[in-house]
């Protein structure tokens, strides 16, 4: 498989095209140092096979920001380097952090945007990133990630909404280009050549008066040429379409951009691969051989192997697919996919993160803050009962008995002919399926999964033909 | 080319793939007649050569609405069949009205919402598109298509967004199918078979929690099966994101699925055509032949006739663009196509839709109503003179010299080496590309246009080669 072929990002050897981007865990206290939480959530994914690791943002500077990690000053170091020593005792996974710019937010719903930067703090931004970055490095990272996407400080410069009317201003691709150029000059000139130095940054930004791909080609093409290593592709999350919740800070995920970032349920899956594809023939076609990371929907491991097959992207960014389940990796590899904890994209994780709280997954045992121990071991249960169907206006409602010892139950759904697929993941006894029209048939079968990871066999498959609907009109 | 493919639709025969979708005009009064302005219009549409016009939605009941072409009552009749007549007499066009169902609107802001809508209301809604739809046919149209896109009735009904929690509501997709089911049964039996019945539906709303292809081309499937002769597609255009305006009533183009809906200039050209691809697909893995058309920044002639030769669609529908130049197909057949008034996006139309204002292009020559007729004999201007291009931090800006008698000058740009593109029409003399990046070279050249349309030979090209950008940082 294309997603097990190791790639070379300026000499740090990935073992895998697998990457879990940038997820804020809530983990750590407002100290912003690491601390036991931290290391089990990053370690799980090193023991779970991830090639590469991007360590939550943390902050080169001093802002107030909750329970954020920090890389602000040189007492940070410690903490880091027995993160970074602990991935690289237990796999050959990389690890790098991604360091993050923010602007100042309040809880009025007040927030500085970028033309409240004097240039004395432009020039600031631009040495913190270059610090941060030499502390990167000291700390045992194998490369840094700068966060240039979402609703932060680069992307905002970046943005088509940009309203300086300087060097650094929005009236033009090249002025709004320039900050993102400064930063890198000065993050390369502190820990040389020979150090990868990555980028995120949005291939779309989905909100009104934003940059699409047409423009978002030649940003990935310059970032290319400035000497980025990896362009790691991310979209929307703005805080211009925010929804601000009275007495909180705008969560820049909560608007249409928000959903776009971190899709729910409903939306395609692989919903950003022809971005990606777009943006990664733009670099072939001017010569850029720069590794392009693309996130967005990509937990079923055939969409992943899809996207790197086709040639969209050289890797896949998995966040909520590898939080629900850390060995995806191994599991794919080993042919264990039924074992697969898989994201539902519930999105209980966003709203924790949203509410400033530990980020967990609903898949897990309850009350766990981490997921738990890939076990291949547990021994399998079989499914004896029927699954019973009902169906009504609103759908099919699928029903069956507790089993116990159970973590979850997997339900696997076929569109008439079409083989089963893995659609929900449930820790009650019953679903209901909306998505049904009438005229078509649909099957369905149901796995019990235990805690270790370890599915039943699935239930006796059930069908349903559903009868056309026959409108009658009251005239 | 397929452009210019004839298409037979349940016995209507398009002489091409050309339609101009509906667009409101604000030509009418209040007494929602037809009138000179009016029949102007749309004839000239037939005289360029479209090959299908759907006339701008009409309402099918009494709201208030103001400058809206009605079809509520059968002495709106008469006047409609001098339109249709017009038509017949000049042109082999085919022309359908989009009828329209719409919920109450405020000044301030208030809106009325589906689950508002009384089951006494349901029932006059289907029986009133019924009777509109009748009267469509008296009134000589080829056919009719039923509006069910954007911010209006059975759209709203439609989406994911329907807080309806009746046979009609929002729990499953079968349940949000009804009422457009319920409609066409009545139209159906209004019309009879042999008469085209049509829709125009979004093939994604582009709002928080709203649908996206992964449903509509389920809801594609089920209108093909309701027997729709053809699904016009469109994006967006949603109340749920419209920003108001203090005193008026939401407009629901403001926001961003209204941006999605009608793409301004830095949106990407044919940016739905990957939407038309994935339903058309859908439809024929079902065994369903219905035509599609697709709309979404298609002026360009090459890119309407790639959508067609690649199969995501069977008709284009290009409505700003033929509203600049009606005479877009013919132009394009006759291979005139530096003559072609081309849209760039500047959204004047739409901003005069929002104001309830006339809605005329631009390009036109001060002062008209309507556009200016194709003149392919009036003699070609010369261009003797050198375009100066002036480089800065914020872009490349070119000036030339006034051409006197000159409607508007067309830009023209390559980059690299590139053939050179038309991107961009002004009315002034001077123009500044802010989309320049420093390390690359890039070409213009203009053209002044009569204003029948003929346009002058382009200036001599001038190059200009844009120094890399040279980072330097304070620290």
């Amino acid at each position: 498989m294309k997603l097990f072929e190791p790639l070379d990002i300026n000499g740090m050897r990935v073992p895998n095209r697998i990457m879990v981007p940038a997820m804020v865990t809530h983990l750590c206290r407002e100290d912003g140092m690491v601390n036991d939480d931290i290391m089990a959530r990053y370690v799980g994914y090193a023991e779970g096979g991830v090639g590469l690791i991007v360590v939550e943002a943390m902050a080169i500077h001093q802002n107030k920001s909750g329970s954020l990690l920090r890389i602000s000053d040189d007492r940070f170091i410690p903490g880091l380097r027995e993160l970074t020593g602990r991935i690289h005792a237990v796999s050959d996974s990389k690890v790098v952090p991604q360091i993050i710019h923010f602007l100042k937010v309040a809880r009025s719903g007040w927030r500085q945007t970028v033309d409240q930067v004097s240039d004395e703090d432009v020039a600031l931004i631009i040495r913190q990133f270059g610090e941060a970055a030499a502390r990167v490095r000291e700390a045992g990272f194998d490369g840094v990630e700068l966060h240039s996407a979402h609703a932060y400080t680069l992307s905002s410069f970046l943005s088509r909404t940009n309203p300086r009317t300087d060097a650094y201003g929005g009236e033009s691709l090249e002025t709004r280009l320039r900050l993102i150029g400064e930063v890198m000059a000065s993050v390369r000139r502190a820990v040389g050549p020979d150090f990868p130095v990555c980028v995120r940054f949005n291939a779309e930004e989905f909100i009104r008066k934003g940059y699409t791909v047409d423009e978002s080609k030649w940003i990935a093409l310059r970032l290319a040429e400035l000497g980025f290593d990896y362009l790691s592709l991310s979209v929307g999350g703005k805080f211009e379409d925010a929804q601000h919740t009275p007495g909180q800070v705008l969560f820049p995920y909560s608007g249409y951009s928000g959903e776009r970032c971190m899709p729910d349920a409903w939306l395609p899956r692989a919903l950003n691969a022809d971005l990606a594809a777009q943006i990664k023939a733009h670099l072939l076609a001017h010569g850029r051989h720069t590794p392009v990371a693309i996130a967005g929907k990509l937990s079923d491991p055939d969409d992943a192997e899809r996207v790197l097959a086709e040639g969209s992207a050289d890797i896949v960014a998995i966040a909520r697919g590898l939080l629900a389940d850390p060995a995806w990796p191994r599991k794919v590899r080993e042919g264990r996919r039924e074992q697969i904890a898989q994201c539902d994209y519930c999105n209980v994780c966003k709203q924790l993160d949203g509410a400033h709280r530990p980020v967990i997954c609903t898949l897990w045992p309850q009350g766990a803050l981490q997921a738990p121990k890939d076990d291949a071991t547990a021994s399998v249960a079989v499914w004896d009962d029927p699954v019973t169907l009902q169906t009504g206006a609103r759908g099919v409602t699928l029903r069956w008995k507790k089993k116990p010892g159970t973590l979850r139950y997997d339900i696997y759904r076929g569109i008439g002919e079409q083989a089963l697929q893995l659609i929900e993941s449930t820790k009650v006894t019953n679903w209901t399926d909306h998505e049904v029209l009438g005229g078509r048939s649909y099957v369905y079968a149901v796995r019990a999964v235990l805690p270790g990871g370890r599915a039943s066999e699935a239930s006796a498959p059930q069908r349903v033909d559903l009868p056309h609907p026959t409108y009658t009109t009251q005239d």
